[in-house]
This record gives C-alpha cells, sequence and structure tokens, in this order.
C-alpha cells in the first residue's frame, strides 16, 4: 500500500487479488481526515477514461482540497484488468487501459475483462467493509469512457449508486467509433446486447431515476464527435429524467478542463448524497 | 506552443531558443483570467525539484485555481538544459533535470548548463516582454532542488524578485550530499565559490532582505538529512531575517505534500507582492 498524507487526509494505492478480473488489480482512495478518524463518509467513485490508471485522478483532476473539506471519501479503480496473462489491443482504445467497465463475453477478452463484476460485486463491498463509507450515500462519476461507466453503472444500479455525475462521457457508445470497437470485441455482434450498456439507450429504457446529472462538456473537446451528449440530452428529455449538461467555451477533453470544474461535482455529490 | 483552457484561464507551454541554454527549452506558464485580458499581474516563478519538467507543476502542484482567483501569472521553467547534445549524468542528481539552477563552470557542462543566466537575463525578461506581467510584482518559490534555486535567486536578484518561499528546500547544498555533488562537478572542488551558491551561507553573507519567507516542511520527509532546514532557520535568526518555517507531521516530499500547502504559498506571495 502506497500512501501519502494530503490535506490532513492521505492518499493511498491499494493492491488487491480479484475474482472477477482473475488477477491482481489496483485502486486509489483519497480517505478525508473525517474518514481517518473513523466518521462515516460519503463515497465517490470515479470511472477514469481511455488509457488512465488507477493514479491519474490523484494526481491530475486536484479533487483532494475540496472533499477534504467535505469529508468524501475517493474511490479510483483502474481502467481494466492488467498483466502480462491480460489480453492486449491493437491500440489505446481497446484491451488494457480501455475496459468500458462491462463484463466480456466474447474471447479473448472474457478470461479478465468482468469490470462491471469486479465494482459493484468485489470492490463496492470492499470499501463498505474495510473503510467507513456510508453504506447509503455513495455517488459515481467519470471521464469520457469512465462517464460512460458512471451513467451505464447509475442506471443498471440505483440501488448502490445515489448520485452521478460525468465530465464528457460517452453518451452513446452504440453509435460511436470507440464504442462500436469495443462493444462488438468485448460483446459481440449483436447490437441488441449493446443497448444494456449504452447510457442514452439505458435512460430511454429505464425513464428517471436520479433527482439530477450533472454532465460537464468542453466545446473544443477534440473528442466531442465521439460523445453524443445532445443525443444523451434528448433521451433524458423524452425519459423526464432532470439534467444539467454545461457546455464550456473553449474547453478540451482533457484534466486541465475537468479540473476546472471538479469542484462543482464535488459539491453536486455532497448535497445529492446528503438527501439520498 | 501547447494551450489548454483552465478555470478560465490557460495553462500554456512553451517551447523557446536560449542562447544561454544553447539550445531549445520549455517554459509552463499560467495566464489567468485577468491576464488574458491585458491585465498587468503579479507574477510567481516556480523552480521544480530533480527529474521533474516544466510540466510538472502544472499537473500536480494544484495551483490554478487560487491562482486564477488571484490574478497571479505562475511561470514554470524546465530543471535543466535538454538534449541529445546535452551532458547527461550518471544519476537522477546530476545532469538533466537536476541543474540546480546555476551557470556551470566546468566541463562537459559549462557548454549548456548556465541556468542561473537563462532565468535572470532571457525568461525573465521574455516574461516581461510577452506577457503581461507587472514588472515590480515578481516573485520566486520552488520545491526541493527548486526551493534552493528559489532562495538563492531571491537572495542574488532581490532587484527582481520581491518575495520568495519554498517547499522542502535545499537549504545548505554545500554541506549535503545532493548539493555536493552538484556543486563539484558543476563548479569545480573550491568550495569558497559554492557558498556564493548556498542559501544559508548567502543569508549569513547578505543579512535580511525580505519582510518574510515562508517555507513549509513535511515531518516525514524522505530526504529530509539532505534539507537542513534547522541550519536554515538559525542563519536567518542570526542575520534577523524573519521566516515562517512551517513543520507538518505526517507529510513527505512529493507533490501530495507541496498540494496541500500550496494555496498559503499563492496567499503569501499576492499579499508581499501587492504591498512590493
Amino acid at each position: 500500500m502506497q500512501k501519502n498524507k494530503c490535506y490532513e487526509g492521505e492518499q493511498r494505492i491499494y493492491q488487491i487479488t480479484s475474482s472477477f478480473l482473475n488477477g491482481k488489480t489496483k485502486f486509489g482512495i483519497f480517505l478525508p481526515p473525517a474518514a481517518l478518524q473513523g466518521e462515516q463518509c460519503s463515497t465517490l467513485f470515479y470511472l477514469a477514461g481511455l488509457t488512465c490508471t488507477e493514479e491519474t485522478f490523484a494526481i491530475k483532476a486536484h479533487a483532494q482540497r475540496l472533499a477534504a473539506q467535505l469529508n468524501l471519501i475517493l474511490i479510483t479503480p483502474d481502467t481494466s484488468p492488467r498483466g502480462d496473462d491480460v489480453a492486449q489491443g491493437d491500440h489505446w482504445d481497446i484491451g488494457q487501459g480501455a475496459s468500458f467497465y462491462i463484463n466480456a463475453t466474447q474471447a479473448p477478452w472474457k478470461a479478465h475483462y468482468q469490470m462491471e463484476s469486479y465494482l459493484i460485486d468485489e470492490l463496492y463491498t470492499l470499501i463498505q467493509t474495510e473503510f467507513p463509507a456510508h453504506p447509503d450515500q455513495i455517488g459515481i462519476m467519470g471521464h469520457s469512457m469512465g462517464g460512460h461507466g458512471a451513467l451505464t453503472l447509475a442506471f443498471k444500479y440505483p440501488e448502490k449508486f445515489k448520485s452521478v455525475s460525468a465530465f464528457a462521457p460517452i453518451c452513446e457508445p452504440s453509435q460511436c467509433p470507440w464504442g462500436e470497437k469495443a462493444f462488438s470485441n468485448y460483446l459481440g455482434n449483436d447490437q441488441s446486447v449493446w443497448k444494456s450498456h449504452d447510457a442514452t439507450a439505458l435512460i430511454r429504457q429505464k425513464g428517471m431515476l436520479f433527482k439530477d446529472i450533472l454532465i460537464d462538456q468542453g466545446l473544443d473537446d477534440q473528442f466531442l464527435s465521439q460523445l453524443h451528449p445532445d443525443q444523451f440530452e434528448q433521451a433524458c428529455e423524452a425519459a423526464q429524467q432532470p439534467l444539467s449538461l454545461r457546455k464550456h467555451a473553449g474547453y478540451d477533453h482533457g484534466y486541465y478542463f475537468i479540473q476546472s470544474f471538479m469542484d462543482d461535482h464535488l459539491q453536486f455529490h455532497a448535497v445529492q448524497l446528503e438527501h439520498a
């Protein structure tokens, strides 16, 4: 375990063995001062984007200062299974660093790429047994591929996640090149299966589940054509799912954008979880 | 030039040709919103530590949020000359990434390692001609090797730097292994020359020059034995140089420590420079 004191809390990195991922995996956790003293705290999962690791958020997202003030625990899993025995992709948008947070059904991926089960049935439980995470106050957020992960997991497991937000999420992966490549590899070519892992399709199917959803999107995002925020907005309107979709002139897809609006997301979750 | 919008300001990386470094070099600059609108702003140089680059601060120090609010321009030079024709060291504590911010007089270093002249006679001027830096409100700070750089340059050029602070600085390089290795390589074995590049010796020689100096030091710093904050404190006392040396239980040498106290340093400089 790596441990660094930070804003009177602790930023830690753990390595654990995951039965679902069939190997070792790492996750980051920021424990605010209150959590170090054993106080139950609201907890946020953050799912990172393509190529990132469990450490990216801790270094680049600039969230610890306010999380320490708001008594928020921050959990950052890796973006995929890792290791020499884990299938590699042909490019950074597939394979290691690019799990899309789903359970693969296709070879060679299915042997390790069981990220949905790892997150929901393994890490989620571990966080509650090993750390003072308030069981009724757990939210989820993410960026890009991780924004897709946050939105889909929130709509698949609303009993587990009481608040959800995203930065520049892949809102409709079944209709964009990144998602088409990932889903056809991990899930096969039956596109009806893809729909249950597509936030825009899920909202249409499940209807309103959250009081609000916060999404920030930069308008100079170099990957905007992959993200489809407007389709997601239309689906939310049709489902009467409240959505705060904020578009920001001049901001791109990276962590300088994310850090600029991180405080708003932490505040959003703190308020939603307090009233959960 | 790389440019990313950040807190309504811009984080940029420039590459320039330096006559003193005898080659290309990069620096980072954060321009707060006021500077983008042409308003003259207080400006802070930040000198990074061993192995870092011009980008480390921008990613890891978490300074942009408050700098945007305080209208501070932040300048982050690289930690040494770079390139295939630039002498390499045998380890990460010497050579590229480890200039110690001085002018080397010894071969093979002297061909490129002229960081003091680059900073003072080249970059300092460029910042004032190309950006809206208020000429009378420029301060300097740094970390570890860069803390040594900040303290020594402030005491060498008090007409240029009106405020100074440091995180875990190498306070007495002529008396610690890192400094002894660097100074003997870059300056040769005449230790009387070393004294003019040693903050503790400089304070003894020059006396009180600043209203205050802010230094933060973690007490779990894995390199504490190299840093000699107590010797620096004694020299300040003898010179009647006010010093705010804060020691923090549990904090180590890295950027999780730096980010925890970054806001205090920005506030410190903003106040000092406003009254400069």
